[in-house]
């Protein structure tokens, strides 16, 4: 009997949350489908566990590379395809230069191990690939091939993470875990590396200012830039502006105009539709242009601005004004188009104060250019002075967007020069990782039929960790998490109180007796083959970004800090370690010099 | 009357050509679909018009920023919706360091257009979207948006590219062209980014090279690798790992086995089914095993191998001979799992000869670690003696595959130092592009209602060069091009054996007369819109390939060397040249110094 698993209809049924493709037939027949296979399944497939493919309907189990499909055969061919293999998902180095890692992907890879079955037109193909021919019973094998007898235990999506833990252990049958690995690297490779990015930006920003997703016209490709916005929200970004992001998952999504909105009008002249009800729809102001040129004049004679403000753009003036009609209660203007402080502020504020008459407040302004530190300051005084000047409460902090070619390194170059600037739009440098453009997390077999596996390495760093394995994190006293241990399968759990030793996995003089005040076991079983265990519910978008954000607060600055940061202790067991170097000595051959 | 629209249903069409989702009612229902729109829209909607949609399927309308559907709400309350506006797509410096660029990404950007339509629950979710409250006639006029009135102009994709240079123009109403502009910038970006850089990587491997892309678990995301296996391919790799890409684009597939595999293995007591047919049929070996282990037993008594040959890994043995027992006739074996040249290499080479007893010819082996030059080196002479000591024609070219962290510095190392590699297995650094993580093309406004505008900035390099465009190659006497030439959409086109001046667009001393000896006028026709032209086929995935490669073959090769290459020219016709500056004056404020 089969557990858990829902076979290919439920991909249609992703595309229909995902895509809602218009058609309700095309609807009605995938619900039809789930119904009919549910029904032939029995009550093992009961609605609750009902899962949908994953938000990419190109992610299937063709999405492996070849030699998974190549190695199934010969494992079949050799009979060995059904030998139980455990093998962990991690990365050895912390990207861009850091000391941490936010783990995120997870949910896409439950999704995909939920739905893995291959279509007989799927089967075709891989066995017209193969070199040589394929026997028949290889066919029927890779007919009845699912994740039913697979299980995974991970770490929670959102969780900050370190080298050589385990973000994944999924056991199974060999051949069937072996076509997971390439799908769910790919899953998991990118998507922790944008949410780090996106955390270190955060972090960089600090919490009070607001982070824009900018990056989906130069991300790498489209769900680079869809994955992007996903998991940029994970780290701790408040909104994107991509629009199918933000209906996927409903991220809050931001956005108004461009330079090339503004550079399409001419004069406002230009403006036929010109009347705008009040805020509270009392009355009705017929010429709102008007009202804005007279502005402009109170503005370009003001004594209190200086009588600095000389001849604006008109065509900018245009745009402002129409985009104020179409958007009262949200006017936020792009003010580099031509002159910042000569023509885009107090355009924007003739707009502004406009709006005010009719009683609306006006959003803000947005940079895209220059000197945004210095420029940010100079629009806040103009601000504060029209404040005071013409007695709008309030509008001194009218908000300031920065968004040109933003990263670490400026946003940390704008702290130290000082700034006012209470939003940025992050594109090109968060979304497509430029610092660093990948994450090199692998998949390493840890142990067939019970007996340990080890993958040697001339370097070190390259060993890989054997057995199948418990992870915990151990807190102090002080709230933050002291140390991450591993330990063997059937090693008791590290307890609260009690001394245990933590060793470094490869270096034996580094170790430390470690005390914990609170012990977390790391990884849970988020899809429980045929073991019996509850599995883990996939919590909401925001539940992951919510507990990725305390993750965060419960570090010790230090480890999280930009500039050297402290590297974070991940050790074994006393026990693990001693197995770990038996086993080392066993497999590595003698060298001889001669 | 539409033309050359086909609405909503070709989604579900591109999905059922792209995935077969294996639902046959779905598949049909698709297909009636498009016949009844076949038939509602009468004969202007013929079969030779109709196109699938996007590879991915997440590529729709709403892939696009928030921004240009609230500047699309805009432009329509001020009744500019429908102003004819021309945008220009072009990149501003080469990337990688290089002087020259991939286009790439057209197909897919055609394919959107092509299928541009939003459907009910995406005009819903975008009024949802809006600050404050979407008119209903805006709703009416979401409804009816398509890219029947939209024409694209553009290079032929694989075609070599330089900067400021339009790769598309895109012509049509303001409002519909601003919302194209997010996902096309996003299709041509990382495509033409990683074409490139395919291209790079096989002009250092060289032609006899073969390339295969490797990089799907490391790439962002699910399609930034199905992508890139694309457009890699484009660029001059001859196959991919990918087995989705491979299905969906028909490119070679290439794959063997991994050191999971390897090490899964115990010994080869394991090996139960040991009997193998010789590859004419003829006869039958019932103990291969033993054939692989006489023969292993006579390299390492060989005198010629100068007896250095010790035991070798029995797990790896046996890995290899099951592997051969699968695909005797695809023999190829990863060798650096224990130790290659005492023990990988051995092994390989007895499997070898005894596939070779029963008339089987190897392929070779894979390293992926350590020295790629000495390993390649010290595994050909064993291959050559073997090739002379048991008498085996050929053995000594059995190819060797290299495959460990690649890019264009190591290619070019290895060169240097001399290797036997024949092949390279590339990922990481390929697919995601890790040298430049991005591409920075823009679109920019450059004429609206016939009026030319400019996009000013006070750095040169991103002052945009208005007007709609002609632009031309013209070829010298060699056969190479020489120079890029942009010209005013009415200027005479520049003629073979006739002398034209070529003018830096912002430099006035640099300029040169040149005489064609042949012009290629370099934007076609690719999306005629209302305008009555001839549509531009989409040439085959091959054809694009066999493009690029001549194209790069056509470069005068100092523009395409690896280090300081020398910059293609590329210009304006002394007439745009005047023009450009008369508005660059005329709209540029004249500072003031106080």
């Amino acid at each position: 009997m089969r557990e858990y698993l829902i076979p290919v209809c439920t991909r249609h049924d992703s595309l229909k949350t995902g895509f809602e493709l218009g058609s309700e037939k095309l609807v009605i027949i995938g619900q039809e489908r789930l119904k009919m296979e549910a029904k032939a399944n029995g009550p093992s497939v009961n609605a609750g566990r009902v899962m949908d493919g994953p938000t990419n309907p190109m992610v299937t189990p063709l999405l492996t590379d070849l030699y998974q499909f190549t190695m199934a055969y010969a494992y079949w061919k050799a009979g060995k395809h059904n030998d139980r293999a455990v093998f962990d998902l991690y990365f050895r180095k912390n990207p861009f230069g850091g000391e941490f890692t936010v783990f995120a992907g997870l949910e896409e890879c439950i999704k995909l191990i939920a739905n893995f079955k291959l279509t007989e037109e799927e089967i075709s193909f891989i066995c017209e690939t193969l070199p040589g021919s394929c026997e028949e019973g290889f066919v029927k094998y890779l007919r009845n091939i699912d994740c039913s007898d697979v299980e995974v235990y991970a770490i929670s999506e959102g969780t900050v993470v370190f080298p050589k833990v385990p973000l994944l252990r999924v056991e199974g049958p060999v051949a069937v875990v072996q076509l997971l690995e390439t799908p769910v690297l790919n899953l998991v490779n990118f998507a922790s590396l944008v949410a780090t990015n996106a955390a270190r930006h955060r972090l960089v920003a600090g919490k009070s200012k607001m982070l824009l997703e900018f990056g989906l016209r130069r991300a790498q490709g489209p769900d680079g830039a869809i994955s992007a916005s996903k998991y940029c929200y994970i780290g701790g970004f408040d909104a994107t502006s991509n629009v199918a992001a933000g209906r996927l998952f409903g991220i809050p999504l931001r956005g108004t105009h461009s330079h090339a909105f503004v550079s399409s009008f001419m004069s406002p002249d230009e403006i036929l539709e010109r009347s705008l009800h009040r805020s509270d729809g009392s009355s009705t102001c017929e010429d709102f242009v008007s009202l804005v040129q007279s502005w402009l004049s109170k503005i370009q004679w003001s004594k209190a601005l200086g009588n600095s403000v000389g001849e604006t753009n008109q065509s900018e003036l245009a745009a402002f004004t129409s985009y104020a009609l179409a958007f009262p209660n949200n006017f936020l203007a792009l003010v580099d188009t031509y002159d910042v402080m000569r023509s885009g502020v107090p355009n924007f504020c003739a707009v502004a104060l406009a709006l005010n008459d009719l009683g609306y407040k006006s959003v803000g302004i947005r940079l895209d250019s220059g000197d945004l530190a210095y420029l940010s300051g100079e629009a806040r005084k103009i601000f504060q002075i029209i404040e005071k000047e013409f007695g709008l409460p309030g509008f001194g902090k009218t908000s300031i967007t920065a968004s040109n070619d933003l990263n670490e390194e400026t946003l940390d170059a704008l702290n130290k020069q000082g700034h006012e600037v209470d939003c940025y739009g992050i594109g090109t440098y968060l979304v497509t990782c430029y610092a660093q453009a990948a994450l090199g997390c692998v998949f390493k077999l840890v142990e067939i039929n019970n007996q340990p596996r080890i993958k040697l390495s001339e370097d070190v760093s390259k060993v890989s960790i054997p057995c199948k394995k418990r992870c915990y994190r151990l807190y102090g006293r002080e709230g933050y998490s002291l140390v991450d241990i591993m330990t063997g399968e059937n090693e008791p759990c590290p307890k609260v109180g009690e001394r245990i030793l933590c060793r470094h996995p490869f270096n034996e003089s580094k170790r430390a007796y470690v005390v914990p005040q609170r012990v977390e076991e790391l990884l849970k079983c988020y899809w429980p083959g045929k073991s019996g265990k509850v599995r883990e519910e996939l919590p909401a978008l925001k539940d992951i970004r919510d507990h990725c954000i305390k993750q965060l607060e419960q570090m010790r600055p230090d480890h999280i800090r930009r500039l050297n940061p402290t590297p974070y202790k991940v050790s074994v067991s006393a026990k693990l370690y001693d197995f770990i170097h038996f086993l080392w000595l066993n497999e590595a051959p003698v060298g001889e010099l001669q």
